[in-house]
């Protein structure tokens, strides 16, 4: 090889440079795409070579390929039009956080091998705290604190092996999980409390469904009764995951009767507030944190409602010694002169993986751009607006709303049949104009529709909502009498 | 609020323009930074503001808070004057796959979410057992396949948990882990291991730690002798992890006596090659992987030798309905068109997570930029500077080398006292001139020299050979005769 393959440096200036005019000329004209990717399954990948390349190519080249083949299977969570599952939204400032925390290229797996990244991340998880009006206890100047997680999911693992530990005296780490161990969680919850549940060695089976009320909260009754039916077979309850906010209608389970029940039996709390957490940005809406100060542990996903990109889930313990005791396994090769307990946090003790990136770089982006004033600007003007999108729908005698909608998330349906409103999501999806996802409430098929993507503004949903009328006359109009 | 507070695309390109140019410069003068961050405990973040900004900070004003109270607190992995651990390397075309994930922000939680975001993912880990010469039953056109995940701490839990349910027919994830399961990893295996066997609710006692010989590789004879002493005493033995390159001293367990053992008991294999499986690029080093026939998981990290930014742990299964058997749920929230089974791969079932960046995209960027050949190039340069260093060390005799050095980590100490190795490594990294970290091997301190950087050359070396030669004069010769 003549000369070294790498990159110089003013070749990343260059390449650099022209990689952030793509991007900004992709925001410019990111409504011109369709939202939902409209190829059909292995399209992209039967278009690109079946080898790898031997030789270099040029970065004009790499570029052409992303936009020619690539690009077509892009669905554009970054569209204003994106009113599907929950949001993954962004922003510039995260993007470039983001950039920073790559280029730079630092691994925070110990405090000694980067300490910004473990302090920065603390601090701004500390801000977090105050931002949202969360418990003291989760400051990190107590016995608590916040870390960075990769997930939801993985942020509640971490809550159930803390609770799985603290509920067998530190044994299942030890012996195995041999205990008769048994979690609570309500039909609403999250599809990754069952998944950890699993992983931890617990089983599916030892995971009740709490049934919930018209508005599809846990009911603390059917909680405290399914409690006391499994104390009396000699069961070991241990942990109740709440959510604030579910996935399916962004119901909120009723924390403090939830934490009285908690504290009477012992119990674990988790609340997962993954997308809602945000809006607690804004004094009005803190009432979905009512009850949090009974919980060991919290989390809220910044990279879904916070302008920050995936990854982002913002975890929170009262207790992280609980945690870490967890979690902890020292080597030789990890042990340095940092590494004595109390010294500084070690956050490779905080969950599954050793290795992390400096994450915390994309929130002090993103909170010093926006300050606490423009966060919480955005999160009244998306909650407005989908308050103006329920209103469309209650004022419409065709469609129902299929559960309370206090945010910015809106469920609802054709007062029809389950088979034409799958039909009106597909024909709305297949338009490519907006992008919308369902679920089941009652048994009924429901169409969701979330106002959180962070260039949504009121003429995209008074565009959708013709849009969705539009389809759902030509379905109706098609209907046999 | 006047205006939006969003960054409008003309200040994304600004201040984007002026991030790249910082971070070329940056990589121009990584080498006038001490490569270890000489700051005490909390120094960076009482540095900091503890509330929140409320109102808008200029970019311009972020990067400056960035030059001056972060960069205090990095070590920079990014210099290639690191030595220590294992290397987190990185490259141009890498930082800048990154970016256009972050830019386009998509979540690849479903093949529907964005359908190249799994294609492309499928596609380029195809290649890397092609680019490896790993065995073909780890592509994804039979019943294998490859995912990226964000360690191998996370690829080990995933191996774990398959292990773990086929060896109980799946009932652990269905009643919690019951059965007497038995893991077996060497003494000298990542910490990971013994991590991941606690989170699956396993418990670390059942989990054997095997002797190894001379070369600090496992002994297949002991290996044997555990299996056949657990079965007698009714245990149930599933699983044993063997390392191609030890974290200590990149020993290499014998893949071929291991799998054999594996199979005549019907245990799972699963090797970890953290940092040295990307030697296997140049055909002349894939004897490491000899024996790899036999293995049912197997994981790389890209993102410690390849040139490529964390995270990029790629990990593959022989048996892919297996392991996403173990980690699959299917919500209605989550069903599409391309859900059914066959259609398109669901990675979500691959890994703990749901939510998932476009990760592949580095990849992409780095195999296109550099080409096989250059990756290729790179590698046989750093075997062939860390080879020179040995000589050096074998050459002097107030040096001993600790442990084969076949590739491009070098584990040796001063012919002294354990005191003394010790306080020769804490002045040398406190010299800022270089970064490297320590083992203990057949009980004494050892100095681990690792040549993996992607900017590191001779001069590099022979500049940190230096170093040390004079840091050991100057404390050899003021010890007491």
């Amino acid at each position: 090889m003549e000369r070294s393959p790498h990159m110089t440096s003013q070749e990343f200036r260059n390449a650099g440079k022209r990689l952030i005019d793509w991007l900004a000329d992709y925001y410019d004209q990111v409504e011109q795409y369709p939202v939902f990717a409209q190829v059909a399954p292995d399209q992209i990948r039967a278009s690109l070579p079946q080898e790898p390349p031997q030789s270099q190519t040029d970065f004009a080249q790499i570029l052409d390929a992303v936009d020619s083949k690539i690009m077509p299977g892009i669905t554009h969570w970054q569209s204003p039009n994106f009113f599907a599952y929950f949001p993954a939204n962004s922003s510039g400032p995260s993007v470039l956080g983001d950039l920073l925390s790559s280029g730079l290229g630092v691994q925070g797996m110990l405090w000694a091998t980067s300490p910004a990244c473990t302090e920065v991340e603390m601090l701004v998880l500390d801000w977090l705290v105050k931002m949202l009006g969360l418990p003291p206890a989760f400051l990190s100047n107590g016995k608590g604190g916040g870390v960075i997680q990769d997930s939801a999911s993985s942020s509640s693992l971490c809550a159930i092996l803390a609770a799985r530990e603290r509920a067998t005296g530190f044994r299942s780490n030890e012996y195995g999980c041999r205990e008769e161990l048994v979690a609570y969680t309500s039909t609403q919850a999250h599809s990754s409390v069952e998944k950890d549940i699993k992983v931890a060695g617990i089983g599916s089976r030892n995971l009740r469904l709490i049934d919930v009320d018209a508005n599809f909260a846990m009911r603390p009754e059917s909680l405290e009764k399914a409690i006391a039916e499994d104390k009396r077979t000699g069961k070991l309850p241990f942990l109740v995951c709440a959510t604030t906010g579910t996935t399916s209608s962004l119901a909120f389970d009723p924390l403090e009767a939830i934490g009285g029940i908690c504290k009477k039996h012992n119990l674990w709390l988790h609340v997962d507030a993954a997308m809602a957490g945000t809006a607690a940005l804004c004094p009005e809406f803190r009432h979905i944190h009512q009850g949090l100060e009974s919980a060991n542990s919290y989390c809220f996903d910044a990279h879904k409602w916070m302008f920050t990109n995936f990854d982002c889930s913002c975890f929170y313990v009262a207790d992280r010694e609980t945690l870490t005791r967890s979690l902890d396994v020292l080597p030789e090769y990890l042990r340095n002169q940092a590494s004595g307990p109390g010294v500084a946090f070690e956050y490779r003790h905080w969950h599954v993986p050793l290795g992390r990136r400096f994450r915390a770089l994309k929130l002090w982006f993103v909170i010093h751009h926006y300050g606490v004033e423009g966060l919480q600007f955005l999160v009244r003007r998306h909650v407005e607006i989908a308050q103006t999108f329920s209103k469309w729908v209650q004022g419409d005698s065709r469609f129902e709303l299929m559960a309370p909608a206090p945010l910015n998330l809106i469920c609802f349906r054709l007062k029809a049949s389950d088979e034409l409103n799958e039909e009106l999501l597909r024909r709305l999806n297949c338009s490519g104009r907006l992008y919308l996802s369902h679920t089941r409430l009652n048994g009924k098929y429901t169409i969701r529709f979330c106002v959180a993507q962070t260039n949504t503004e009121l003429p995209h949903v008074q565009r959708a909502w013709k849009t969705i009328c539009d389809q759902a006359d030509a379905l109706l109009s098609a209907r046999p009498a």
